[in-house]
């Protein structure tokens, strides 16, 4: 790919209301007081409403793990040493981590992406090992990453996403890499033009001196950056990272193929708000699975106008948050399928 | 039974803390930050010691669905026709409601008890039928039931949670019964002192003029029977209604064999915090599933001081909103039994 010119991204449809009634009156003929399943039905009505039927599907669902090393990891933002994202794919690849569990418990497909560790793995069938390199730069000294780095993580992730399209009806997207809650409150106070207390959080269990470490190491890399953020895309390549890149040209890919996108924690978050950029109109697939205790990621739900399903504490990463969520996704859309109606059950109406 | 003999209810041993340290000591030394899974990591926990285990075992769940008519419902107090509740029995026989969806979904199996519903029904396997009457009188105007039907009802549900012990692992109740809502607005009222405006909701969607109605009717009941109001099984006896006795008595016993608890919404608490009057230490073996839409739930689990799982807007009933928060309860418990440590997986700890 020549780096003069860039990757034309996803488009992303408006989703179509031709439905709209017939969705509703379906859920209001079912054997229950109108409006009962609260939530659930609406989660029903949107991924009816995504795959334009009144019988959806989610049996199919597949969980991406994006893993990348970070440069801002030189600068003393996180407990945990940089080699732990190498040996949290390892985990991952022996079936041992979180998402593993959760993904064998809740029913989804598990592969793990390569974005840019730095560490060699051997094949594994398990392993997408598309690798932009051995890290990004640290944001506060350079460039995180090149222009053509930038545009093969956002056609790699589109392009992982089409190689799984027809194997699922629902895509969710995770992350591992250890550094990546400050290279993700650094694009997102640059998108949303916050200061860069109002994103930092613990992350993996920053106490309080580092927090302040990390809120210094964003400020000095918006200053550095300052002449050059000026586009969503120049943003992403001076702040990094790889696997957040490649998550913006999955989300994206996911909603051109009208896939119901599932969208985890802070960190999954950050990209999908790329993503959102560029494409507005992905918000239609897109089902917020949870809140995260990581603290910026309330902030983020709220400037996006979106309300999480799930409210549980969580912070870990990986997508686990999204995968925990699923199974309310099926059972909204397995009720919408399967529920008898009033008429057909013999039921009384109010 | 002697009606002069009340029946003695199951006791609810105090859980050990024998293996707290060793609880704590695993989810810790397991591949993530420190308490980053959140409430999972209190239900995992919470699990293994109601279990007495490192690997608990959330396989089998079984969910029991209490109906029975309500004398109140001459009283003007719901919008739905009281024949509905024996309607909806059939619906559960034939597998099209809401909860039997939920059930399959989940992976839960599902039985439908006749706890007092004014109709007749074929033998059918999925039926247990001990009704207690065929409903209730109106608490307005008599005593809902006598001693005998209180504590044929007690000792019904006990009974049923002894059958199907063996097959559960996790234990959930759920109800039916138009009516219901009014009847454990007046339960929660006389139990907690609390006026009758605190209690009343829209139930399966009753106006402002006919919750007006609820209150009056519920207010008239607390005066009728204000000098016999003395005990739980009084209040229970005095106010109704069959189900939820019923329930009482199955809560109780499931604590005490040892079995997981997830309680769902309002009628589903009603009968839960008169099984804790009786019992206090069966708030060990439960799990709040979600926090109900209708009015008093939200209260009535501050009285309790518990913290659902899951706030979905849900207000169905039939025990919906527990059997939503089943796959959290079995990813939390699976977590825990299958997560790898930091060890085992040469992973570098903070």
């Amino acid at each position: 790919m020549s780096s003069s010119t860039p990757f034309s991204l996803p488009k992303v449809p408006a989703l179509s209301k031709q439905l709209d009634t017939a969705i509703l009156r379906k859920l209001d003929a079912q054997t229950k007081p109108p409006g009962s399943l609260g939530r659930l039905e609406s989660i029903a009505a949107q991924v009816a409403r995504i795959q334009q039927t009144l019988t959806p599907r989610t049996d199919h669902a597949t969980h991406l793990v994006f893993a990348a090393d970070h440069g801002v990891t030189a600068e003393n933002i996180s407990p945990y040493p940089r080699r732990v994202t190498a040996e949290m794919v390892h985990n991952f690849l022996n079936g041992g981590a979180a998402i593993n569990v959760f993904c064998r418990s809740n029913g989804a497909q598990l592969r793990v992406v390569n974005a840019g560790v730095d560490a060699d793995f051997p094949a594994h069938d398990g392993l997408i090992n598309l690798p932009a390199g051995p890290g990004t730069a640290s944001l506060r000294r350079a460039d995180a990453m090149t222009a053509r780095q930038l545009d093969f993580c956002l056609s790699t992730g589109a392009e992982i996403v089409r190689d799984i399209a027809a194997e699922a009806d629902i895509v969710s997207l995770g992350d591992m890499g250890i550094g990546n809650t400050t290279t993700c409150a650094a694009l997102m106070c640059s998108l949303f033009h916050w200061p860069a207390e109002a994103m930092v959080g613990a992350g993996t269990g920053a106490n309080r001196a580092m927090q302040a470490q990390k809120s210094q190491v964003i400020r000095e890399a918006l200053h550095l950056h300052r002449k050059q953020l000026d586009t969503p895309r120049d943003i992403l390549r001076c702040l990094g990272g790889f696997e957040i890149a490649m998550m913006v040209g999955a989300y994206l890919q996911a909603a051109a193929l009208g896939k119901v996108i599932l969208v985890d924690g802070f960190v999954a978050t950050t990209a999908w708000a790329f993503a959102q950029a560029f494409e507005p109109e992905i918000h239609g697939y897109s089902i917020f699975a949870h809140e995260s205790a990581e603290r910026g990621h309330r902030k983020l739900l709220q400037q996006l106008s979106v309300k999480p399903l799930l409210l549980l504490n969580m912070r870990l990463g990986e997508g686990t948050g999204a995968v925990a969520a699923l199974p309310l996704v099926r059972l909204a859309s397995d009720t919408f399928c399967e529920m008898a109606s009033f008429s057909t059950a013999g039921v009384s109406a109010a």
